[in-house]
């Protein structure tokens, strides 16, 4: 099957950024057959889906984010201790494979009508997780948590390990559900255990290693205090710093950390609402990409981003980077474009395959309205998208050549039942957030 | 006329800023009549909106504006001399009253269509401002600027005061469009010109004065240079620190600078965006209101900060305060909606007509869908506002009980029109950009 996209306002990322007015894309089964200007080949037989003007561009990368935790959203805002004394608690009594399904299946929902189309997860039941990205038609690289805190799905590493394994075994091979290992920290995850983790993937070399890293200041003290090392040493102590691996946040890092991590060919998911919420601070961002480190942008999970929004990441990533530098210039918007799709999908090892609109790629592309009145005029088109654009303009998602989203209406997950699931999880939590209160 | 909205998450934004469920509000004529919980009164021959649990809630306040500069939105982004390099030249070239209309109407449009119900501007023939604002049923504060850079609409200090006369003249009395007197910023409006608007304020008590404040770096170094001052000092030696100042950005402001601005009692619009992304830095929101400042949450013109979206800076003013704080807890959710309502009405000296539901204040309130995936679940309707809501969650707009936009469609503004004039406006700034960058 064919299709012939055209009157595009086309947005390629490929390595200049070009803006190409009336463009066009053909699709060809699940890959990109051609792209170009006017005027539009034509090609007999094919769906034609004239765009009027509206963006295409490659669909956006989200390289770090726990979907399952859609149902922690908004829970215990502004409350210093909510990890401990609601988080953990409630994970722990209510993370099963059905309650992963249900908050996967509201993230997924939210993922598709953000214009986000290949996404990295690392939670618990992870191959559930996988099974709702597949269903919904997502891309994803799906990270299977490995960590010492008894966590809610293995009591022992060996545990964790075998849950790995399924993961493997239920999408090797799969052309969208990526499996993935994911050691939780370096303060979570035992050296011993980062290095089991290291040598494991030595036999798995098709599958990706997420982590999260260098994220706290408790997280510092805990290594230095463990360790005599920063976050990122112990990681390479343990061997574990490698190329490809997928860091998480990366915001203390040091000169010396970036070179390291620079040398080893790691990649960082940059979660900038997320850290700033925290209060955490501001990732050397720039620094990283000067080194030659992707960096691509993410939400990380909703209990800590609340939203799956990428538009909602543009304008901190680019102003954090701004005040660093203290300045108009840092960060301009067609960087944060270009992190938001090929970057994105070069942190995952994906480039070869998605994150720009190229002959043989993947058609995985997004159309975007530009109707709406704080979306005109337009003098650059990439400030439009960073400043302007927001979820909500996102209008048709394709993924692998198949329409996930069409006129805002999602094809692909039912969303009454994924709402409704939604709604009566939360109910349950906060029952159980109320009697954490009444017990003081 | 009678309405009765029911069955609403009532936010009325009075001092406790209480969740109301099942909730219901009175609209008789301009005014609240009445407010509360379930069950809602009977009232024979009202119209009766069953809100389905939406949130009914303040219409917004923006206390700090450039209205009609949407038509520089993302223009010479990134660009760090785009001032002086296009938006100056142009401006002198092209700012007539019928750009002022254009430029105004869109902006009017993109208001309505976020929630935002009053609006407090400073810009050239603002009496043409006014206009626009009084015919899309808008409230608003509208500031004629005095300046001494040979701004586009007067030559000298005397035709900026014949504008503002002939301003007053037309909006005196009227019961949204409030007229208002803008000396522009304390190094490019003269300190005696400064001490004559605060002898014409002494004299026209009713009418606001609003003011740029120890925005930039070069304005710390002027004022210095100049007057061996702080930019807040300047002001004061001027006799313009006084009650009421609107004072936009503060964000160089010292202790002392806000022990002096809270001892004169004047307010302020914080513009979080607009600093951050020109990399100046984050004001100390949370010193000014321990010092008992009224701070609301502000745009500034969309050339600095690109959209009218109230919802947009949301994340933003709360996530600075918290990078300042180095912690999760400065700045929570509730306060952020406090300060875009009630504390916006405030600064404007409005708090006794607006800004928050009570009988006798002026129904102005808008209603907000929750039915988004990313608003889901709510545990903290304020933090639902905040991180996870976006401008086109708001579905209907009442301003002194009249529907300005229903079910997403804007009543009041004729839309294709406001967005085909503001097109041809952005070819001409296109062409004379060509023009400049062509010169070299």
């Amino acid at each position: 099957m064919t299709t012939l996209i055209t009157n595009a306002t086309l947005l390629a990322c490929t390595p200049d950024m070009p803006v190409v007015e009336g463009g066009f894309v053909v699709v060809e089964g699940t890959a990109i057959a051609a792209t170009g200007d006017s005027p539009a080949p034509e090609i007999p037989g094919a769906e034609v889906v004239d765009v009027g003007g509206d963006i295409i561009m490659p669909g956006m990368v989200n390289p770090h984010c726990h979907m399952a935790m859609t149902l922690f959203r908004g829970l215990g805002e502004d409350v210093d201790d909510r990890l401990y004394r609601y988080v953990l608690p409630l994970e722990r009594k209510f993370v099963t494979p059905e309650m992963v399904r249900t908050g996967t299946a509201l993230a997924a929902l939210e993922l598709i009508e953000g214009g986000v189309t290949t996404v990295a997860d690392m939670y618990y039941f992870e191959t559930e997780v996988g099974r709702v990205v597949d269903k919904a038609g997502l891309r994803g690289v799906v990270g299977q948590t490995i960590a010492d805190f008894d966590p809610p799905d293995h009591k022992t590493i060996d545990e964790g390990f075998a849950l790995t394994e399924a993961l493997v075994a239920e999408f090797s091979g799969h052309p969208r559900v990526i499996p993935s290992i994911a050691p939780h920290a370096p303060y979570s995850t035992d050296i011993t255990v980062m290095n089991r983790v290291a040598r494991w993937a030595d036999e798995h070399p098709d599958v990706p290693v997420q982590i999260h890293l260098a994220e706290m200041d408790s997280e510092m003290e805990w290594c230095a205090k463990t360790h005599g090392l920063r976050p990122v040493e112990v990681v390479e102590k343990a061997g574990l710093l490698r190329k490809g691996l997928i860091c998480a946040h990366c915001l203390h890092v040091s000169e010396s950390d970036i070179k390291k991590m620079a040398h080893a060919k790691v990649c960082v998911a940059h979660n900038a609402r997320s850290n700033a919420k925290a209060g955490r601070g501001i990732a050397p961002v720039e620094a990283m990409q000067a080194a030659g480190l992707p960096v691509g942008i993410a939400t990380d999970g909703p209990m800590s981003g609340n939203t799956l929004d990428l538009f909602a990441q543009f304008g901190p990533v680019t102003m954090f980077q701004k005040l660093l530098g203290h300045s108009r210039k840092p960060m301009p918007s067609v960087e944060v474009i270009r992190m938001a799709t090929i970057e994105g999908a070069r942190v995952l090892g994906l480039d070869g395959r998605i994150g720009s609109l190229e002959p043989g790629k993947e058609a995985d592309l997004i159309r975007i309205d530009l109707s709406a009145p704080r979306m005109q005029p337009v003098y650059d088109v990439y400030a439009t998208l960073v400043f302007s654009a927001m979820a909500g303009d996102v209008r048709d998602v394709m993924v692998a050549g198949r329409w996930l989203m069409r006129d805002r209406v999602v094809e692909t997950v039912e969303r009454k039942k994924a709402m409704r699931d939604a709604l009566q999880t939360a109910v349950r939590f906060k029952a159980e957030m109320s009697r954490i209160d009444a017990a003081g």
